[in-house]
């Protein structure tokens, strides 16, 4: 199953006083990788949810990150794999890989849960969404 | 004429691989001692602004700041003294300093516009705004 | 045992485009709190650590964090708790939640690594750090 | 004269609670244009400058900046032109201009001034160096 590729830019003030990408830093990285994968489906998804889906209509419930190397700032932007590791009722689980080609710097995985704007309260996953997550899934 | 005080709080992730208060990062101060600034008018405003004033309604038109003195993460807050320096038809100048008793870190000045967000454009001052703006006003 | 309490001044733009608080930024929080928790005891790690123990020797091997409840920006400071649920050989685990008296914002973990700096290798914790932990430790 | 010309990737977390590209973070956007279009003569300014040259010896002295459109997240880039407009004895003058082709969303200056980062104090610009800025000095 195809992972989705996200070339993530880092800038120069993502280092902190230790001259690092500093650990905070990396979820910002993920959310941008996260953005870059649904943004092509965003049409099909509000096709399929009056309220903006995933456009709108997710919050994250959980992260989790390992750091396993430090990250330097540099020109050329580092890679950040996603996929799916779990489409369950009413959340789903992300992956990530945060590396090179030879080297992996983190490694995370997001709990996110559909929202009902309007009601402000988690909802069901719509079928139109499971029909864009189902091509990422990977068995762990 | 009394200027605002307001005392920042820096993060340790302020500081960038130089181990300094990232430049950039003094804008922001200067964002955290305006809303501070304008918080206690925020229901006088809104009585006179059914569009909310100051509280949505301002848009930043221009900064300028000059740098005096490097600026170490530290657990004491540094002050944000502001004033206005000017009031216009359509626009007001704020003025302000990041300093401790005996040093100035940062100087700088704003000019912000009131912003009329229905029609989307500029608009003049209210007189409510002015009244809470002629207080702090300072000839430079 | 006793919890740290640290009161974490949020900052207006703290807040993404969706009005709370960028799930990200809690991190940043997390982080406020252990430089304000380890903050006091830096002369005497110092004194047993040449090369400057938890001050500079310290690095993140992996964050936790749920989500129970949006955030939005507000004058009075959040409130982090920091304890501290293990202590081992060669790494330890703080717990935190981000709460107010009587709401919790999100719960998290974090593994830390003492780090040798000169050798580029992890190291075990030092007498010295564990006396700093041990007062904190709560069982879960 | 030719303008350095780089294209900056926005992040979905650089807007603000008004949906907006925050103010201080055009001032991010002006920092890694400056580090991208200095990173190609980083050797050439190392070999005459044993210190490190504008690799770390430069401070910011002073900003300004004109926000004239705001600016909203989307996958491209951002177009950030830079250029000299001043070259003095001890500092320099770059102009920017945040941009589409055919709008202009901010213009923004910067004086810089090479440090002596050793002695701890400004230092007169290198030959070397302006050697560098001159093929991009524009007359205002």
């Amino acid at each position: 199953m195809p992972r989705h590729v996200y070339f993530c830019k880092m800038r120069w003030s993502d280092m902190d006083a230790y001259g690092h990408v500093n650990n905070v830093v990396y979820l910002t990285f993920l959310e941008e990788a996260r953005v870059d994968m649904f943004a092509p489906y965003a049409q099909h998804l509000q096709d399929h949810s009056p309220d903006g889906g995933f456009a709108r209509g997710v919050v994250i419930a959980k992260h989790e990150i390992s750091y396993l190397r430090p990250l330097v700032f540099r020109a050329e932007p580092v890679r950040v794999e996603t996929w799916v590791t779990r489409i369950g009722v009413s959340s789903y689980t992300l992956g990530y890989e945060v590396r090179d080609e030879d080297v992996v710097y983190a490694s995370a995985a997001s709990v996110l849960v559909p929202y009902d704007v309007q009601a402000a309260r988690p909802r069901r996953l719509r079928d139109a969404e499971r029909a864009v997550l189902e091509p990422y899934l990977e068995s762990v």
